[in-house]
């Protein structure tokens, strides 16, 4: 399983994923899931992938392939030379339907799903910061000032913090903070999503890579939070209001 | 969607429901899915229902089918002579076991998937409360004191507060918060999940039904909980430490 998400906000944009990878329960190893692309000063671009891992570094190798090309092709299309991020994120879409043409039906043969899921952000000089979210069709959707996070993977145990707190008006450093306790709520539902996180805050118009670091579980910052979260949390229970029936009906106690 | 929690403790159980059904988006409707059958001084059963709505009203409707047909034939199996809740528990997945053989093939024909899952709790008088979760294929496990409650529906947005804090030593009103704050987490995520909400707390040995409510979108109690937990959560977000970027890691920021 795997837990990746992009949060974007006026001052920028924030990414983070887990890095566990599990072919069965007696399989399970560390990849990174964040791949990030910097050509300084002209942009920007983050890719984090969940799903089959064999499609996503199909999808990324095909990727790597163009860039490297490149060097012998200057008018090749490739992931640092789209004139928008819209373009870049169709760029990308079209290589996930590449693979999907070399490997679907090989997959389904063996009762395999199709199954990648990306998120793509970053910015372009001269234009917004953007985060996309890239379907196994290779379609994809973006995030707005209402809608500001994408997720992929195992998504549901880290939302209801999200859909609490976080805004596009937050700072990039609360975006973090609610991303961390959105990651470790994940990890703390699911054994299939786990350590080391990667990070990466990306500033407005830095046009470059400065804000990056990986997690390890007994990072000193990822316990602490995770402490202080915990019992933030029980506090906070036992401060709620106790309850009292009477006739169908709840109530408030009269003395807690 | 649905959600419904069934959780166990020492001191008894408590049993929560949303109400909120939906065929397609234009086709929402407010139905209970919670039933409690109650012979007081001898046994409460209460039974939570998720999935196809008509599945879970045919499964009822042959219980209480067997209960009224017993008036006439007193040596009948049926819901409330059971000698053991794990007895009465293989009598509910028989029944659903029934409907799938009247059912399962006409539903599919169409597409529609074979989808109903149950709750059921309770206590028999001699024995410990009990509560038990029942698959679409009519077997069934139960909660305990290391695994102390079982979801059916929409489980995952309210399943990070229940693995931070409830536990079979909770007591019932601190079980009931969590399973508030459980259900509001839940409602908050996913608008197909939806209030009124109904709610049993059953006491240890009481052997009747006395703790039962059900709480509308406007009831004090639920709102009062639903923004103190919205004001506290931002409140502890604000608390945690701030992170500073220094040479790839993550430390804490010397001025907040």
């Amino acid at each position: 399983m795997t837990y990746c998400l992009g949060m974007l906000c006026r001052k920028g944009a924030v990414f983070l994923s887990d890095s566990r990878t599990s072919a069965g329960m007696d399989n399970i190893t560390v990849r990174t899931k964040m791949r990030i692309y910097e050509k300084p000063g002209d942009r920007v671009i983050c890719i984090l992938s969940s799903g089959n891992l064999s499609l996503s570094q199909a999808t990324l190798a095909l990727i790597d392939d163009d860039l490297h090309l490149n060097e012998s092709h200057p008018s090749r299309v490739h992931l640092m030379n789209r004139q928008t991020l819209y373009e870049t994120v169709r760029y990308i879409g079209s290589k996930v339907r590449e693979v999907e043409q070399r490997d679907r039906a090989a997959l389904e043969a063996d009762g395999f799903t199709w199954n990648i899921n990306l998120v793509v952000g970053g910015q372009i000089v001269g234009l917004a910061p953007e985060v996309h979210a890239i379907y196994p069709q290779g379609n994809s959707i973006h995030a707005s000032k209402d809608c500001p996070f994408l997720q992929i993977g195992e998504s549901k145990y880290g939302k209801p913090i999200l859909d609490r707190g976080f805004s596009y008006e937050s700072t990039l450093m609360d975006a973090l903070k609610f991303g961390i306790i959105s990651m470790d709520a994940t990890m703390k539902s699911n054994v299939a999503v786990g350590p080391p996180i990667d990070i990466f805050c990306y500033k407005s118009d830095s046009l470059q890579v400065k804000m990056r670091a990986r997690l390890e579980q007994d990072d000193p910052y990822l316990m602490e939070i995770s402490r202080k979260w915990q019992d933030g949390i029980i506090r906070l229970v036992r401060q709620m209001p106790v309850a009292e029936f009477s006739k169908n009906a709840l109530g408030f106690a009269t003395a807690a």
